[in-house]
Order: C-alpha cells, then structure tokens, then sequence
C-alpha cells in the first residue's frame, strides 16, 4: 500500500522525491528515460496504471520529471485509452496546458488528488533572501526585468527574461529558458552595455502542481556562456535542481543567484 | 542652393530619396558605405556639416539609411565637436534612441527642421489594405501578436513579433528582427503547430524621422527560412525598402505581405 504516487519523468527531481518518499509507489514509462527506477507501464494503457493506483490505494499523486512524449501508439491502446480518445484529441490542440489541465482531470476525476513535487518538498525551491555568489544586483535590470514580466503575463507568455544594463535582450518564448540563453549569447558585442540578469518565474495562473520553471547547473553554465552577471528566481515557485551542485557551480562561474519577489 | 539635405547612409533608401529630389545636397560620411554619391564630411567634424547647410541654404534635413558608427577619433574633433563633446558623451550613455534624439536636437537648434523620409517619399510605405502573395492570413495569430506589441510597446520593446498556431514563437529585442527570424527558424519542429506570422510596427512613441521600423527583400527570404507564412506591417509606418524586388520575392516565396493596421 502506498499513499503517494510519483509518476517519474527524466532528470534530478523524481530522484529526489523518492528518495523523501521511500514509501512511495514509483511509476515510470516506457521511452522516457527515468533516472529513477519504478514499475514501467505505457502512455497508452492508462487504465493499467488507474488499476494500479487503485490497488494500491495511492491518493496524491505527483508528477515530476520531463516526459518528453514519444508518439502515441493507438493500436497499443486500452480501453481506457480508447474512450479518453475523443477529449485526448482536443486537449493536445490545446497545447500543453490544456493537455496538462487534461492530465489532471484524469486523476481528479478518479478521487486521486494532484500535487506539486514543491508541496511535498519544500526545499526544492528557494526562500525568499537566498543568495548566493557576488552581491553585484543590478537592481534597475530587475526591476525591468520584472515589468515585462508583468507585462506579458496576462497573455500567458513571458516566464524568463533577459535585461542587461537597462535593455532587453530576450525574451523567453516556447522554445524555453535555454534557448533564451543561447539566443542572447549571440548578441553582438557592440550592443551590450553590461552582463545582464536573467530573471526567472512561473506566469500568474500557471499550474505549479505539474508544471514548475526550474533552474539547475546547467542553467548556470547557459547564463554564463550568455555572458550574464547572475539570475533571478522567484521564491517558493521556482524549482532549484540539483542545489548543492548549483551552488558550486554558481561560486565557480562568478555568477549570482538570488530568490526574491517582485 | 538646396532646400533639402540628404545625410545618407548604406541601403536603398538614401538612393531612392536621391532620385526623387534631385535637388538635394547629399552628405555622406567617411567610413559609411553609401550607395550614392554624395560630398563627403567626418563625423569628427560636425561643424563643417552645419556651416555646409547654412551655406546652401538648406532648410530640412532627411536621415536616411544605415549608419552603423564607426569609432570616433576626438583628435579629430573639430571646435563644435569638441564644444559637444560632454553632451554627446551623456546621449551615447543614453542609448542608441537617446543618441538619434540628440542628433535630432542638434539641428533644430540651428533653426533646420528634420523630417522623415516617410513623408519626403508616402511611396515608401504601404498603404492600408496593402497586400502581396496568398490571402492565408491567421487572423488570430494576427491578433495576438497585436496583443503582445501592444503590451510592450509601454515598455519601449517589442517591434517584431512571431506568432503561430496561438504560440508566441519569438519577440523582438535590440538585436533586431534578423536576429529574431534567426530565432524563430530554430525552433524545435516539434513545437510548431503552423507555420505562423511575423508582426512588425513601431513602438509607441517611436520618432519616425530617423527611426522606422523597415523591411525588404531580405526580411522576406529570413522569414521563409523562418519556416513563416508571411508578414504583417503597420501602413504608413514601416518603410518597405526595393519594393518591387520584394513583391517578386514574395510570389516567389509564396509568402504574403500584408499592411493592417492594429
């Protein structure tokens, strides 16, 4: 018997969440490279792993990880796959959200309750104050980092941004916080008149529960590659993977980084 | 005696101006590769340009085409240049708007109006209902875009933008709507759901006299390369550059050219 499921995807963070939660049911799936080892099941035969929920009597589940999503296989469908067809359709439409918002009904609508992997582990985001590297803020970069945050919220856009002595260099779009970074690495010398801060965090009404920003140290490495003094990460919303080698790598590169609200 | 003086840099622009006022003295400037003829002066040396435009008589004054700013050499600074020196200092720390509204100050303080090649040439720009190439418009990529300048243009960002399928794709910072179409053409195939349209108006506020928005021929091939369906402009506001060479390129292309406004 389980309480908790996690339904582990790639990287550092469904590592960590087991190895809170040994108690926990671990469920992984097929094509997605899960450093974390689970019972195996497919995306397309998601009534096996209601079932195994159910038998298990797991009540919260938490999704972490990256699930880069490997085509679906219709033909390899369960029956439940085959009636959610029909509204699986129109949420992949949707793009992510929606098909995140879908992913939730799932469960909710089986009485299981969806969590965030920063509710059941706290420390994987930053309190507000947490600082680490040189103090040098530019606290007018920021400032307008934060507006155009601000800015380009209510379209649902916009949850990294890239100022640099009082210009905007990039702005995070579907692509991602990397190719924000690589993008501003770019930019011709003659137009840069100070090295920058990234600033980093979730978009009002995102859903923190399955669909967190992060940083970790390879973030770092980007920003620096890109040129920037430091980042800027909202606390209590941002995921910080991998802290200890973060903060090694953040002390080594010269760079900042700093959880603060708006 | 000439009403009208053309300080002219690199591009078509200058050549068309030229052609349509023959009477105009035409100034280029040492280390700028215009492509028209012109009497050339030194940047250094500022005060022969005015004493030039005062001995000819010159009233209006036009920029037009790039200058892209070689280093200025102050041993080579003439009186006037050295008496501007400090203020000049503080608009190049102002960036490259606060620099052109200084350029702009020093004119009209010697009583000669600066107009815009936009209004010397309506032809340059388009006009509503403009349009080249497949009538294919996302109206609703359109709009959204609108939405997202209209956000930022407040905070002086975002003359171009990329929307498709509803997803913002890029956006504009200093680096240029190459740089963005540059951007926009790496993305992931995976994260693309159409192929999307390039939105391009000036900012609010923005001095049309020596700044606007502008595309060509070369806008269009980066945008096809962008994997785009077309391009958007504001009418009257954004210079379309080789016109000709450009409505062939968008048949050729197969992308549209649209002039809409907001």
């Amino acid at each position: 018997m389980a309480d908790l499921a996690i339904l582990a995807g790639s990287g550092a963070l469904p590592v960590a969440l087991a190895a809170q939660h040994p108690e926990a049911l671990v469920i992984t799936f097929e094509g997605v490279a899960a450093e974390v080892v689970g019972c195996v099941h497919r995306f397309e035969c998601l009534g096996a792993v209601f079932d195994h929920l159910a038998a298990e009597g797991v009540s919260r589940v938490v999704m972490a990880g990256a699930m880069a999503r490997p085509p679906l296989d219709p033909a390899a469908f369960d029956d439940t796959m085959r009636a959610l067809a029909p509204r699986l359709l129109a949420a992949m439409q949707a793009g992510d959200d929606g098909l995140l918002r879908f992913v939730i009904s799932l469960f909710e609508e089986r009485g299981l309750s969806v969590v965030g992997a920063h509710e059941l582990l706290p420390a994987l985001t930053a309190a507000p104050g947490w600082h680490i590297g040189p103090e040098t803020v530019s606290e007018e970069d920021v400032a307008q980092a934060n507006r155009i945050l601000a800015a380009l919220g209510p379209l649902d856009l916009g949850q990294g941004v890239v100022v640099a002595g009082g210009l905007c260099l990039g702005i995070e779009t579907l692509q991602g916080t990397d190719a924000l970074l690589r993008f501003v690495g770019e930019t011709p010398a003659n137009l840069r008149r100070a090295p920058g801060v990234l600033v980093k965090r979730p978009k009002p009404g995102q859903d923190l529960r399955v669909d967190m920003p992060a940083i970790g140290p390879e973030t770092l490495r980007r920003a620096a590659e890109a040129g920037l003094a430091g980042v800027v990460i909202s606390p209590g919303a941002v995921l910080v993977l991998d802290r200890a080698a973060l903060e090694a790598e953040a002390l080594r590169l010269g760079l900042f980084v700093s959880a603060r609200d708006v």
